[in-house]
C-alpha cells in the first residue's frame, strides 16, 4: 500500500513529494485512530486479535518509518504540522533520532513546543547537539524559558558559549538570526591560496556564494564571490577580484529592514558586523525567505487580533481564550455604538425607518475606510510615505470619499424615496453617508500612520479603531441629522 | 547641500542609502514645485530672474544627476515610486539612458507604464535592448498589448525569438519568470575541464550557485554546485561530485508552488525543464523573493477589493472608480441587511430598545467569523487543510463559537438587564448572539474553502460573504426571536 521509498527519493518533482506527504499524513491519522480503538477495546479483546492487530500495526510502522526516512526534514515537519496530537506523537516516534534536530528546526514554534513538551531536557540537548550553534539558539529561544536554560546547560562548553551569545541578541534583530559559520580571507592572498584553504575545509557552509575579505583585525574589507574565485587567474591577489561595495548589516539591525535590503539588492548572503566593523556572522537568503513567509502568514491573523502561535489542533478552551481580547474590544466598541443609538431612541420611535437605514450608513463607512487603511498600510510597508506623500494621500483619500460618498449617497437616497416616499429622509441619509465616508477616510489614513509612529502594529489596530469610529459616527450623523430636520 | 556621491557609494550601510534616497526625493519634489512656479510666473518674470533661477536649477539638476548615477537601480526605482507625476518625470529625465532599462525592471507595473507612457516604441526598444531576453519579456508583458508588440518588433531577431517564446508562457507560471541564461556541462567532463570552460565565459549569470549537468540530448542529470567545483579534485569527473537528487520545475508549474518549494528546501536556484525533461531555464531565489513580496503586499489590498495596481498618485477619478465594485457589493449587502430590519419595523416600533441592541449582535458575529476565516485562509496558504483536518477544524470552530457566544451573550444579557430591566430581552439577545456566532464560524470556515475549491481568491471574497451573512442573520435571529417571544 506504500510505494517503495526510493522511487520518491530519486529526482522527485516536488508535486510527487506533495502526494507522498499527503499519503503519509493519511496513513498516520488512520493508524492513530486504529490504535485508539484498540486501546478502547482494552481487555475484552481476545489475545489472538490483539497479537494480529499489533503485528499489522508494526508492519505499517516499519513501512512508514522507511518512508519518513526518505523525506527532507522540511517535509517531515510539514507532516507533523498537519497531524492531530495523537497521530503527531506517533509520527514523531517514527522519526530517526539523528534527524529530529533538523526536523525541529523546520517546525513552527507551537508544534515544536508540543513535540518537546514530554521530552527530558537531556534528551532535547542530545537531539539538538549535532546542529550549528545558531540553529540551537534558534530552537532554544522558542522553548519555555526554564526548559531552554536546562537544555543549554547540558551542551558542551564551546556550544554553550556560542548559544548564550546568540541568545543575547534581541528578538527580531539580525544578530539573533545570523549564521555564525563563515569563511574569511585576507586581500593580499592569491586566489590559488584561497582555493587551497577551501579544499582543506572539505565542505563550505550552506549558501556560501561569497567569501568575506577582512583585514588583520577582522574588519570587513569586501567580498570575493565564488564565481570570481573560479573565473579569476589563480595568480591574482584577492584584492584584484573582490568587490568593496558591499551591503552589510549590524547585529542590532532589525530583521525586517534586512529583508527589504535582500529583496532590493537581490542578495544571497551578506556579512554581519559588530560596531567595530568586525565580521561576526552571515545572513543568508533562506533565513530572509523564512522571515518573509512568517510575516506574510501572520498578517491575516494579526488583522483579527490573533498571533501566529495558533496551533490548528490546540485544545478548544485554549483557542477560545486566545480570541477573548479581540472579542472583548469589539464587545466594547459595539456597545458604544449601541449607546449612540440609545440616545436617539425617542426619534426612532417616531420614525422607525431610521432603524432600518442606519446600519447601511455605518457599514459602508467602515468598508470604504478599510480601503484607505489598506493602501496606507501597504505604503508604510514599502516605506513610501514621507510626510509630503502622506499629506497628498490624505487629501486624495478625502476627495475620493467625497466623490464616492455623494455617489453612494444619491443611490441610497433614491432607494429611500422609493421605499419610504420621504424626500427629507433621503436627503438626510445622503448627507450622513458623505460625512461618514469623509470620517472613514480621515481615520483610515491617520490610524495606521499613528499606530506606526508609536511603534505599534498598524495591521492589528487599524480596523478596530476604524470600525469603532465609523459605526458610532455613522449612527450619530444619521440619527443626529434626523433629529434636527425630520422630527 | 548634497554630500558628494562617493561617500555613499563607498561601502554604504543600507540605512545611509535610505537617508540618501529620502534626501533626493525631497529635493526632486521641491524642484518640481519650483519649476511649476516658474512656469506659472510665465512672462511677467524679468529676464534676469529667469536666467538666475534657470542657472540654479541647472546646478541642482547636475548634482542630482550625479547622485542618482551613484544609486543602485532598485534605489532609483524606489525614488521614482515615491514621487508625484511631475517630479517623477523630472527624475526620469535625470536617469542616464544606459541605466533606464535596469531601473524599469525594478519599478512596479503601474509606475513602469507611467514612465514609458510618453516614450516612442523605438525609444523603449533602445532602452530595454541591453537587458536579458527574459527581463525584456518581463517588461514587455507589463506594457499595454499593442505597445509591447511594437517594442518587440523593434528588437533584433535573436532577442525577438527568445522574448516571444518567453511571452508564450502563461502568467504566473515558472516559465514566464524563469531565467534563460544557465550553464550546463556533461557528467563525464572533469572538474578542471569545467573550470576551463567557465574561465572562457569571463562572467557567470547572476546567482549561479550550481551548474546543471545534462546528457547529450540536454536532459537534466543533476547539479554541480560551485562549492563542489572549487573543493573537488580537478582530476575527478563531474559525475563524482554532482548531486542527482534535484528539486526541479516544469515550465508550466505555478510560480506560487515554486515559491513554496524554494522556501521548504532553501534553494538559491533550480533548473526548469520542459516536458521532455530537457533544461530550458533556471529559476533564481531573487525572482522568488520578489514574488513573495508582491503577494504579501497585495494581500491587504485584495481583502478590500483593490488590486496591487494602485498607484499612490493616480488621478482621483481613476482611483475613485477602482473602488466602485467593492462599494457596490457592500451597498447591496448592507441594503439586504437593512431590508431584514425593515421586515420587523412593527416590532421595533413597539420595543425600540431592539434598534439599539441589534447592531451589537451583527458586528460581534462578523468579527468572530473573520477570526475563523483568517485561520482557514492561513491553513489553505500552507496547504495544511486536507478534508480530514477541515472537518476537525469546522467542528472545533463551532465549539469555540458556542463557548464564546455563550460568554459574550451572558455579558451582553447582563448589560441589557441593567439598561432596560427586561429579562426576556436579555434572554433573546443571548440566544441570538450564540446563533449568530455559530453561523459566523460555519461561514467563516466554509466560505474561504469553497472559494479556494472553485479557484477564486479566498482572501478577496471571504469577508464580504461573511459580513453579508452575519449582518442579515444577526438582525434576523435577534428581531425574529423578539417577534416570537417579546411582543
Amino acid at each position: 500500500m506504500i510505494e517503495p521509498a526510493d522511487t520518491s527519493a530519486q529526482r522527485p518533482h516536488y508535486r510527487h513529494l506533495e502526494q507522498a506527504r499527503a499519503q503519509v499524513i493519511e496513513l498516520l491519522s488512520r493508524q492513530a485512530v486504529e490504535r485508539e480503538l484498540l486501546q478502547r477495546q482494552g481487555t475484552d479483546t481476545t489475545r489472538r486479535q490483539d497479537v494480529v492487530s499489533q503485528l499489522v500495526e508494526r508492519q505499517h510502522q516499519a513501512a512508514l518509518e522507511a518512508r519518513l526516512a526518505s523525506f527532507h526534514p522540511a517535509d517531515i515537519a510539514f507532516v507533523l504540522e498537519s497531524l492531530e496530537p495523537d497521530a503527531r506523537d506517533l509520527a514523531w516516534s517514527l522519526v530517526r533520532a539523528d534527524r529530529r534536530g533538523a526536523v525541529l528546526l523546520e517546525t513552527s514554534d507551537n508544534v515544536r513546543r508540543a513535540l518537546v513538551a514530554n521530552m527530558a531536557p537531556e534528551d532535547i540537548a542530545a537531539v539538538v547537539a549535532p546542529l550549528d550553534s545558531d540553529d540551537i539558539a534558534d530552537l532554544v529561544s522558542s522553548l519555555p524559558e526554564e526548559v531552554g536554560q536546562q537544555v543549554v546547560a547540558r551542551l558542551d562548553n564551546a556550544d554553550q558559549a556560542e548559544v548564550r551569545s546568540m541568545l543575547s541578541f534581541p528578538e527580531g534583530s539580525v544578530g539573533a538570526l545570523m549564521d555564525m559559520e563563515f569563511i574569511s580571507v585576507r586581500e593580499d592572498a592569491s586566489l590559488e591560496a584561497v582555493q587551497r584553504l577551501l579544499r582543506r575545509l572539505k565542505t563550505l557552509p550552506p549558501h556560501t556564494s561569497e567569501i568575506f575579505v577582512v583585514d588583520r583585525s577582522n574588519r570587513l574589507q569586501g567580498l570575493l564571490s565564488l564565481s570570481r574565485l573560479v573565473l579569476g587567474d589563480p595568480e591574482t591577489p584577492v584584492s584584484a577580484e573582490m568587490t568593496r561595495d558591499v551591503v552589510f548589516f549590524f547585529t542590532d539591525d532589525r530583521m525586517r529592514d534586512a529583508v527589504d535590503a535582500f529583496e532590493r539588492y537581490d542578495l544571497v548572503s551578506a556579512p554581519v558586523v559588530n560596531l567595530h566593523d568586525q565580521v561576526v556572522g552571515r545572513l543568508t537568503v533562506d533565513d530572509v525567505v523564512d522571515e518573509m513567509r512568517e510575516r506574510a502568514n501572520s498578517e491575516g491573523l494579526r488583522q483579527v487580533g490573533l498571533s501566529d502561535e495558533q496551533d490548528l489542533f490546540a485544545p478548544v478552551l485554549k483557542s477560545a481564550r486566545a480570541r477573548w481580547p479581540w472579542l472583548g474590544i469589539n464587545l466594547v466598541t459595539a456597545f458604544m455604538a449601541s449607546r449612540v443609538i440609545g440616545a436617539f431612541e425617542p426619534i426612532i420611535e417616531v420614525l422607525v425607518a431610521l432603524a432600518a437605514l442606519m446600519p447601511i450608513v455605518a457599514s459602508i463607512g467602515g468598508n470604504s475606510g478599510n480601503q484607505s487603511a489598506a493602501l496606507v498600510i501597504r505604503g508604510l510597508a514599502l516605506n513610501q510615505l514621507g510626510s509630503h506623500q502622506l499629506w497628498r494621500m490624505l487629501e486624495k483619500e478625502l476627495r475620493i470619499a467625497a466623490f464616492n460618498g455623494l455617489l453612494c449617497g444619491l443611490i441610497l437616497g433614491i432607494a429611500t424615496i422609493v421605499l419610504y416616499h420621504d424626500l427629507a429622509l433621503a436627503a438626510v441619509i445622503t448627507v450622513a453617508l458623505v460625512l461618514n465616508l469623509l470620517t472613514a477616510s480621515l481615520i483610515g489614513v491617520c490610524a495606521p500612520v499613528l499606530l506606526h509612529r508609536f511603534g505599534r502594529d498598524p495591521v492589528m489596530g487599524s480596523s478596530i479603531i476604524l470600525t469603532a469610529t465609523t459605526d458610532s459616527m455613522g449612527f450619530f450623523y444619521f440619527l443626529g441629522l434626523a433629529a434636527l430636520f425630520l422630527v
